[in-house]
């Protein structure tokens, strides 16, 4: 994606705190993990959209910053566990803790990297700027965040042994497991500003629907992209059995013929590249691609429409932009 | 142990408050396991010195419950993943969540229980009785305890390859695996009240010293305790080969043959009855079992001693009684 000044400028911000963490050096095997992590080149897209959530309620970005940096902890915290739950070897690109090292390793340094993303939560308790309500509300929407992620992963973690889940089911796990945290990032920006509920909770609606809008996204290029661009071998998920907002909506569509061979599919965890084309004809004779590509449209819409009602601002602007950026990527 | 009155008292408070928890039902996969470790019956002890640390700065010991439930939970979190790391069938009794569940189950409700037991911590966000000062300190506690009690973790994992462990280095782990939840249990009883820093600062020694003299004895135990009042096998850490206390001091005294024989045993983690009768034949000839007694009552006479400073009150008597029959404990 072509990166803004802007979004440069943020980037660079972030680039600067976290490498002021300054992590200790002992003990080696509880540290080293967490910064080999946090210098595995991420997006980090939450902790941007964590000083947008400042900047569009009209604060200093800066003053934002160790909420984003307690945002981008967390997401790595959980990266380093999910890891571990799904055995996934790479991550970025690279080898995952839990391969590099072990499964205690990645165990224990995510443990010590959740404490550290609270952690920073800690300036907002000692800096004179911000009272008790509002520090208080900062910790709330970080816990909440965390608790929410939690339940996310452990719906996902129950779909693998439930034989029917409902799109509203899925819609719910992804809730958590993706959304809560972008949510969460934007609502923690906005919370430094001292802005009232309400704005919080529009916020936080942004954020949900942004974060749903990615993730179907994500199920859908998985199926469709071109894997040099998207960086995953085309049609991981079906190879996998993996249940998606595709392979759901196809089960909610399909003749019994088709609903035989999806279950089939969805049952086996090592399915073949014939597999993965069966899958991408029955979604073809179903319309699901197309459907699929409609849902990301309408929840990146809802998202964008409730900025909207926010003043006009560069961040507003940068963050429209963003989203429509994101409407359209095709990895 | 003989419980006194007031142990029983502070101790229906707790149960109370954790029945008071209200986990969600559902994901289940989540918080069954949560609820599963809850309802094993734990000793309560670190819970019961948060209280105790409130009532010996006279505070109200039932303001003190929600930091005393962070820190039981804190301390199930870390139970939880520690049993998958030392993959332990059995916790109190009773099948660890790693073994009734999966690894997967239990690193993940762990996370859960985790953010549960920050948001205990939210009582004093909330409450129009703390300032933002003493919501910080309390936050402080309890982020600083959860830190070092990882980073023990991490220097016991470590010494596991680790040829040569110094019994310095050994107490810095148990200082941080160990004491730092005992001393931040005491700390943010205190804290709870609102005292000044140098009183926490005792708080925080008594804990430190206390649990060091207990997980001394823990070792000291496993090597000599009637194995049906202590409920684990006789040398059950020789047998593992586990670096204990009594362990380096040993191989600090030893001559060249009982140093093979030790290291030999040490690199072992399926040692016999006979290797178990050897170890303790070195440590008689070394004076190892007198000397670790020798340690724990130093230690846990240091805590008392830093009591005494405190002014009298039911709470200090307790807890002067309480380390007093500690001291003791045959199990």
């Amino acid at each position: 994606m072509k990166i803004t000044e802007r979004q440069q400028k943020l980037s660079d911000l972030i680039d600067e705190k976290l490498a002021e963490l300054n992590l200790p050096g002992e003990p080696s095997l509880l540290y080293d993990p967490v910064r080999y992590t946090l210098e595995l080149a991420g997006k980090r897209v939450r902790p941007y959209l964590t000083l947008i959530g400042c900047g569009i309620c009209g604060g200093e970005v800066e003053e934002a910053l160790p909420a984003a940096l307690s945002i981008e902890l967390l997401h790595n915290f959980t990266l380093l566990h999910d890891d571990i739950m799904d055995r996934a070897d790479t991550r970025r690109g690279n080898p995952s803790v839990f391969k590099k090292w072990n499964s205690n390793t990645a165990i224990l340094s995510g443990d010590a990297m959740y404490a550290k993303a609270f952690k920073q939560l800690q300036y907002y308790g000692y800096s004179g700027l911000y009272n008790k309500e509002q520090y208080r509300t900062i910790v709330d929407i970080f816990l909440d965040s965390a608790e929410r992620v939690c339940e996310g992963q452990a719906y996902d973690l129950m779909f693998e042994n439930q034989s029917d889940v409902r799109i509203e089911e899925y819609i719910q796990m992804i809730e958590g497991k993706t959304a809560a945290l972008i949510s969460g990032a934007l609502a923690i920006g906005g919370a430094v500003t001292g802005t009232e509920d309400s704005t919080l909770d529009e916020l936080r609606f942004v954020g949900k629907k942004a974060g749903i809008a990615f993730q179907i996204q994500d199920d859908l290029l998985d199926a469709i992209a071109d894997p040099e661009k998207f960086g995953k071998k085309r049609g991981g998920d079906i190879i996998e059995g993996k249940k998606t907002y595709l392979t759901l909506l196809a089960l909610e569509r399909c003749n019994n013929k088709q609903r035989k061979q999806l279950k089939k599919i969805l049952t086996d965890d090592k399915n073949s590249a014939t597999d993965v084309d069966t899958v991408i004809d029955i979604y073809h004779d179903l319309n699901i691609i197309e459907d699929t590509n409609k849902a990301v449209q309408y929840h990146y819409q809802e998202a964008v429409q409730h900025l909207e009602e926010f003043d006009d601002s560069e961040y507003k602007e940068e963050i429209i932009n963003f989203f429509n950026h994101l409407i359209s990527r095709e990895y």
